[in-house]
């Protein structure tokens, strides 16, 4: 039996009614070939710099995507296998064949989600597959991958290039030194602006094991004494600046929860000498977290950066696979959060800032109607991001969109982030949200809530306005 | 270039499929020209008692309406700037003309919110305004506004009976002496009901600043010792029954939760002698609260006022602001609030009562079919409120719909209420609600969940039948 | 006048647009005869055992049925007088009669609610009713219906053939003999599968009133001493092994909340003997409970009953109700529920390994995308439960579906539970979910996310093959 074909329609994701789907296609068509601005994702930037070629269709597309891998999990296969990272060691090229082949003849297990829409994508459109992912056509499939991946064609810079992304933030320690920054920066032959962000979690979490050593260091790159809370602050401010001086528009914070009430200086003192001496209690060491991520705020309130919050998650929730694997391996789950009171000392001190920005993210979709549109369309420091992450999909950033657009309207909103670190799937992820506004906007078009004249200007704001005005792109 | 023409569309709102469409349109027709029962709202009596002309477009539409000013100061307009009171004087013309202008040149603002259709229809059906609001038309839409205002037809009591309002509820202060809704009870002249409602939130919060004084003006209303808390409960009684005696149908409560669970009486009189003298702790205070409203809740069982309930909103959550502009100017925010636990004591006392009726209000989404539904399902006393404030748009009440009705029916719902001190566009926010009625109950009809005839009743008791039961009308 | 026609449409449920409803119409048609799996459920064995015919319309159909009778309740129709039992007395047929007027009467309060839509293919499909149930039509409807049920093809074990329910699984407490297991499976002439469900909660709440006789039962049935914590924990492997041995394939449990935080063995043992004799304090009692829910996850992990889990209830909340009616009347509502601290220690020990299978449902909403399906789609023991009671209604069902699969896929789903006591409505609840299937699985094939043979194929494993998995049945 011939294999199943693999097919792209033309007009996925837009509404299925005839009339709505026409002006669905006539928004799509009016933003599609826009330039990428990609403010916020975890692509490594020694990949862009280098311009190393990538090995292999498993290490490329399966061992570092956790969307991918967590499924395969679920269902049974070792991440090891997979050659998820740190794995003992490289895949080899029968391991690695093996790994696709258990990827491919469990192509059912993602029906029905983005991982599929977008690994159609990066199949059909960046590689040029026509069959459909399956235990037959798995061979078939990494063939045609690892060939093109020895191309020049499928450097990251070319494909840079050729995906058309035009901004593109990273994520990056305090202490890193941007070498890979300076680099492309540096390179006349590179056509793209490739900006760090400054994400300084783990020096602003006194519980953490290994916290007083982390900011020991921070010291040590700042040139600043980190031993009193105010060589930290001063650390940071040193830090913050080092990354505009490199390009950064934004930090980004992510803690369990959005607490940002301040203790007073001496308190503030007092809880960091504790903590520095593994004294700290966990009130304490709660209550020095919560100061250090208002002065967070004060600091971009004054340097400008804008600053993105991504709270409410359980980091490495299965200890286990955390003790072999480390973070960020797709054991973190999600949390309900809470933004009203949270944030109300960050917005009273800084919210009507005009040098303030702060965008706020949110996997907990009740907060979109409940507080998320209702502080954005109040404070002009405050900006909705759209969903990250488990709910980067079609029909929660449909509900995203239906429950925040209608308070807040379309000007508050960050425009899209893709958040990810499997650079092939970036044109995917864009062209989704693109689908999807047009989607969405038909709607609103079709039930005469909107002229299609005004749901054009609003689909080429999304794309191409709002995040450089959230960013200062 | 000509202006853009500004079209109300005769579907508006209704579902984009044709067939879908067909019913809705008969639906909508059985009850466009219903008359208008308004429940709960915030117009002042005295507009209509004295019907004084408005003054100015600004001073109608912008600088009392926080839905539209908000978005306008999260843009960067200054509140002043707009009229919002209490501004240090009342915009001259040349400020006000600036102030429409600002509004009308800001207008994509509003694109795919209520706002921007509740205006569209307070122009052009109002007004009979025919192009789209933009810096160019703003000084010709604002002339032909002000001219319409200084003509008779204009005049509060004209526009009641053109908007054809049977019924108006005003929302009042215990202390008020109810002078307004006293004339427009003798006047002869006059055909419309116009009723107040009870509202002694700050009589009941003893943490609040100025609290003992409050409490002594409510016992020299009420002619009673307002000096224990037995006399707080005959004072309360006592303005409650004035309240009724001059046609209130119900009394209005928000807190920042529901909780009910009351003190002992030594408790009670205990935690009021504190709270009188200033000692009472956080704890004690927040008992009181909670015991001052389930007695609200006993007083309503007996003098068959009907209870509204609207928890969970951070009031005045930016500091500054409130300093300047005082309460109700946008920055109240939404909080996650929870009914089971926190009405029990209510309900296991009076939820049964047949003189005892409740209606349960909320802005968080995920109470609809988690306590809402659930809770008016079983109990004769609750009924669910529709969506207020921030969820009053057309998506959130077509999700309020879908989640409530299905485990609820049609027969628990308290009917449309405007909750708007925009009086003007009271007509508009009625007939939003029966197009949206009508679009849920067709989308239910072309599914095969209910015949024709089925629907047609229930748009006719979602208008006329619901909310006179609900509230005794 | 002639009665209206009662009818039920081929095409109900599924989608309005001609196109999308030629595609569910297609994947309806492949799935909708399958025979029944009803892995969770309420149905007494007695009935199946004994094969007793029913009585009449009042006590098959309002009776037992809170769905049913918690809205007429509402709208004023005391539960007595609809034989709630524990009635004083049985209905005579005078009662009965009038009870049955008095839902036909009423009949427009089910409006949109699948207690109409249930009842209405009971009535149509089962008994062959062709009027729509009104004042007028009671009597008449009530003779049909009593007249069938006096007939053989309307016993039990007739119905159970004629439904074609392959699988049944009943709820029983851990001390019950199983003897109506036992019957039917040691019944040469019964070849349907029904299981018994081990559901020990009243064991593992040592707050509850009469906890500590009802241990010391549990230690007589299974033959253990269960005056410590080991012997209770000896006595439910016992009873598990006991009910395991009878055919059960799963544990269902059901508490306020989802905590399972373990106690150390001395510790558990001090609060369980402080317990044993009357003097814990809530806190003690909570954290037992909360062990005792982890030993039987860790049990489940060993004898392979997969556990489910619905918590966040509040169980009997108008306590007059409960004090003349007893449990299970209509009077539980749902509160909010949070798993992914709560559950931590449980998947944290148990959660890859592959003895272990735990079934998570919710009545909160909020946890589809926040937890559910994060939770599934990286630990391989966890599956997500299908809307449960209040939530098992079609725009909720649809919201579940477009919530849960986009991220956790189709493999992780439990395939449809009917969790009902409502014998007669098992067909039209399978159906239900058979329909909303095909209406889901089109929407994602007209929208070109799914091809049809992918959709054929979901339909087909959400039906046959995940509840056999999920199950082991």
């Amino acid at each position: 039996m011939a294999p199943l074909p693999l097919r792209l329609h033309p007009d996925r994701l837009l509404p299925a009614d005839p009339a709505v789907r026409a002006i669905a296609r006539r928004l799509y068509e009016s933003v599609k070939d826009l330039p990428i601005l990609s403010p916020h994702g975890h692509v490594p930037p020694a990949w862009i710099a280098l311009d190393t070629p990538f090995a292999d269709p498993v290490s490329l597309l399966l061992s570092p995507d956790h969307y991918i891998n967590r499924l395969l999990f679920a269902s049974g296969v070792p991440l090891d296998s997979l050659g998820v990272p740190p794995a003992t060691s490289h895949l080899d090229e029968a391991a690695a064949r093996a790994a696709w082949a258990s990827f491919c003849s469990r192509w059912g297990l993602y029906r029905g989600t983005p991982m599929k829409y977008w690994m159609e994508e990066v199949l059909a459109d960046v590689f040029g597959v026509t069959v459909r992912p399956s235990a037959e056509t798995a061979d078939a499939i990494y063939d045609q991958i690892a060939a093109e991946l020895a191309t020049p064609a499928y450097r990251p810079r070319a494909l840079m290039d050729r995906f058309a992304i035009e901004f593109m933030a990273t994520t990056d320690d305090p202490c890193d030194d941007l070498n890979y920054h300076e680099a492309l920066a540096a390179d006349p032959t590179f056509h793209h602006r490739v900006a760090p962000t400054f994400r300084p979690d783990r020096y602003l979490e006194p519980a953490r094991a290994g916290w007083a050593e982390l900011v020991d260091t921070l010291g040590e790159t700042a040139g600043v004494d980190t031993g009193t809370y105010a060589g930290w602050v001063a650390a940071m401010e040193n830090r913050r600046a080092y990354f505009k001086a490199h390009g950064a528009v934004s930090s980004d914070h992510a803690h369990r929860d959005a607490g940002t009430e301040p203790l007073t200086l001496p308190d503030a003192e007092r809880a960091y000498a504790a903590a520095r001496a593994g004294r700290a209690s966990a009130e304490q060491c709660k209550a020095l977290q919560q100061t250090m991520l208002f002065e967070q705020a004060r600091m971009a309130s004054e340097d400008g950066l804008t600053m993105t919050l991504h709270p409410g998650v359980y980091r490495d929730h299965h200890t286990a696979t955390f003790n072999t694997y480390g973070p960020d391996v797709g054991c973190d789950i999600p949390m309900a959060v809470e933004y009203t009171r949270a944030l109300h000392p960050v917005l009273d001190a800084f919210g009507t800032n005009p040098n303030f920005t702060l965008v706020l993210f949110t996997i907990d979709e009740t907060l979109y109607s409940r507080e998320l549109a209702p502080l954005a369309g109040f404070y002009p420091a405050v900006y909705v991001g759209v969903p990250w992450w488990f709910i980067d999909t079609p029909d929660a950033i449909m509900r995203f969109k239906r429950a925040v657009t209608e308070m807040a309207g379309f000007s508050r909103l960050s425009g899209f982030i893709d958040d990810t670190r499997a650079f092939l799937s970036i044109p995917a992820r864009h062209d989704m949200s693109r689908r999807l506004d047009a989607a969405h906007l038909a709607g609103l078009v079709a039930e005469h809530r909107l002229e299609e004249d005004e749901a054009v200007a609003v689909a080429h704001d999304l794309v191409a306005v709002n995040p450089r005005r959230v960013f200062h792109v």
